[in-house]
C-alpha cells in the first residue's frame, strides 16, 4: 500500500501519474480538510473534491479545480440574492456540496462521505480526510485572523500573513484509517503541495506527524518549490511569512524530522548538498507536471525511490 | 388593504391580474407553506415562490413552477450520486432554496426569509407564510400516510386518497402579521387554489378560520372547479375524497362558515341558486386564466364585490 499526503491540485497532478503505475486500490490518499469552509451553508471540501474530480477526468484542467464544462447559474441567482460570491461553486459542483452537506446533517462522518463520493465517481482509491473532526486553517494579516479560503480566494493572497493558525488542532483526532495507512504503508509520499498550510495542515493533526516518524515506511516528498518559487498557489509566501525559506532546501526542512528522500527540480539541484546535509537524499529532475508523460515519470521516479 | 389566501399556480395566476389593479403595496397574500419539504437537505417552499417568481413574471409559464430557461446540471449530478430526483430544482431555483436553507438555518424566521426574497425579486407585495411554524401536509392512501409533494409530483396524484392530515397542526401558530392583516383587511380574497390542501393548509393553522370568521372585511372566494373538474392540480379528487362534492358548490360547502361571496364559471351558473341557499352570494363569470386580460377582468369582479 502506497499513502500519499495531498493537498490540492499539485498533488492531484501528480496522483494523475501515480494511478497509471500502482493500482488505485494500493493508493491510500490522506487528504487536507484545513481548507474546508462553508459556502451559502454548504460544507465545501476544496482539496478533496479537487483530489476527486482530477483523478475521474472531470476537472477544469485550466483552473484545477471545479468540474470541466460547468455552469453558475445558482451562483448568478446567489449573487442576485446580495450573497458575496468570490467562491466560485459550477452549478454541477455544487451536486457535491449538497450531497455532502446532506450526509453530514444526517450523522455521516466526512470520511464516509468522501468515500461514497470516490465510489460514485468510479474511482478505486482510498481517500481519507486527514480527520473527521473540525480543523480549518486560518492566516493572520495585521492582527487579522481569516479563513484561509479568503485569503486565498477572496483576497487573491494578497496580505501579508504573519502567522498560520489550524483551528481545532488541539482536538481534532487523525481518523483510525488514516493511523492504520500510514502504520502498514510499504511507502509514502508527501505530495508536491503546500508544506505549510496544506500538507501542514495534514501534519497539524495530532498523532500524524509522530505516526510518519514511526513509521518503518520510507517516506519520499516532492518539492511544490521550483527555482524559488511555487508552481501554483502562495506556498513560497507562507514559507516565507513563518520563517523558512522558500525553496527546495526550505521544503526539505520542513519535512526533515521525518521524509528520507527529496525529488526536487533539476534547476534546483545545486541545493541537494544542502539537503543532503540535513540528513535527506535529494534526486533532481524534472518536476514539471505539464502532461501526462511528466507525471508518470515524476511517480515512478517516487516508486522507484519506496522500492530502493 | 386587501388579503388574498393563497396557494400554487391558480392563486399566482389570479394574483398577475390583481397586481394590475391594486398596487402593491396594499395587497397582502397569506401563503401556504403545507407543501414545504426538504429536498437534498434544502427547504423547498413550492407555493411561496410559484407566487413569487410568477408576480416577479420570471416563472416558467408552461409548467406554472420554476424559473424560465432554468437549467438542471445540479440536479443531473445529484442524480449520478443516487438521490431520487423526482423532486424537479433547477439550478437558478436552487439558489432561492439554499438562500432559505442557509437563513432559516441561521435562526430567521420563515416570514422574514420570504420578505428579503419578495424584496430581492423587486416585488413590493407583502407576502407571509400563514405560519413559521412546522407544518405539512400529508394524505393517507390505504393505510400509508406520505408528504403531499410524493402523492403530487412522486406519485402523480395517482393513489386513492382516504384523508388529508397536517402534521403540526396542533401546535403551529398564525403569525401576528397574518393575523393582523385579516383583521384590518378592507376585503380578503380566498383564491382559485385547492380548497383542501392549499386554502386548507392555511386554515389548519389554529386561529386562522377563526380570525376569518370575525373579520369585518367582505371574503370574496373563487372557485378552482370549473364545470366539475379542477382546472390544474388534484382540488377535484382531494374534494370527493374527504366527501364533498367535486363542483363550485362543494367548494361554497367547504367555505360557507366565513365566505360572503363565491365566484363560479359562467358553466356552472345552474349551481348558483343551491350556492345561494348556503348564505352565499354568486357571482357566474368566466374565471379561466388564459391570459392577462382575463385575470384583470377577474381580479376586478373580486375587487368590485369588496366595494360594494
Amino acid at each position: 500500500m502506497i499513502v500519499a499526503l495531498a493537498g490540492g491540485v499539485g498533488a492531484a497532478r501528480f496522483l494523475e501519474g501515480l494511478i497509471r503505475i500502482v493500482p488505485q486500490r494500493e493508493i491510500t490518499i490522506i487528504g487536507n480538510v484545513g481548507d474546508d469552509t462553508h459556502v451559502y451553508g454548504l460544507h465545501v471540501s476544496p482539496d478533496l473534491d479537487i483530489v476527486t474530480y482530477t483523478l475521474a477526468g472531470i476537472v477544469d484542467r485550466g483552473k484545477g479545480w471545479g468540474l470541466r464544462g460547468d455552469t453558475y447559474h445558482c451562483q448568478d441567482m446567489l449573487r442576485k440574492f446580495g450573497f458575496e460570491t468570490w467562491f466560485n461553486l459550477g452549478d454541477r459542483d455544487m451536486a457535491t456540496h449538497v450531497y455532502r452537506t446532506e450526509a453530514l446533517a444526517k450523522g455521516k462522518r466526512l470520511s464516509a462521505v468522501t468515500a461514497e463520493l470516490i465510489s460514485r465517481m468510479g474511482l478505486h482509491v482510498r481517500l481519507l480526510p486527514a480527520t473527521d473532526d473540525p480543523l480549518q486553517t486560518y492566516v493572520s494579516s495585521r492582527g487579522r485572523q481569516m479563513h484561509f479560503q479568503e485569503y486565498m480566494v477572496k483576497l487573491k493572497t494578497r496580505p501579508k500573513v504573519d502567522r498560520v493558525i489550524f483551528r481545532g488542532s488541539e482536538s481534532a483526532k487523525p481518523t483510525k484509517q488514516v493511523l492504520e495507512s500510514t502504520e502498514r504503508a510499504e511507502g509514502v509520499i508527501i505530495c508536491p503541495s503546500n508544506p505549510i498550510v496544506s500538507i501542514g495542515a495534514i501534519l497539524a493533526v495530532r498523532g500524524i506527524r509522530q505516526a510518519l516518524k514511526k513509521t518503518q515506511a520510507k517516506i519520499i516528498g516532492v518539492s511544490p518549490i521550483v527555482g524559488g518559487k511555487t508552481v501554483k498557489g502562495p506556498a513560497d509566501k507562507l514559507m516565507r511569512a513563518i520563517g523558512y525559506e522558500a525553496t527546495a532546501l526550505g521544503v526539505a526542512d520542513v519535512y526533515k524530522d521525518f521524509i528520507d528522500t527529496l525529488i526536487i527540480d533539476r534547476v534546483d539541484r545545486a541545493l541537494a548538498p544542502d539537503i543532503e546535509c540535513l540528513g535527506i537524499k535529494a534526486i533532481a529532475m524534472n518536476t514539471m507536471m505539464r502532461n501526462l508523460r511528466n507525471k508518470v515519470r515524476l511517480a515512478k521516479a517516487a516508486i522507484s525511490e519506496i522500492n530502493h
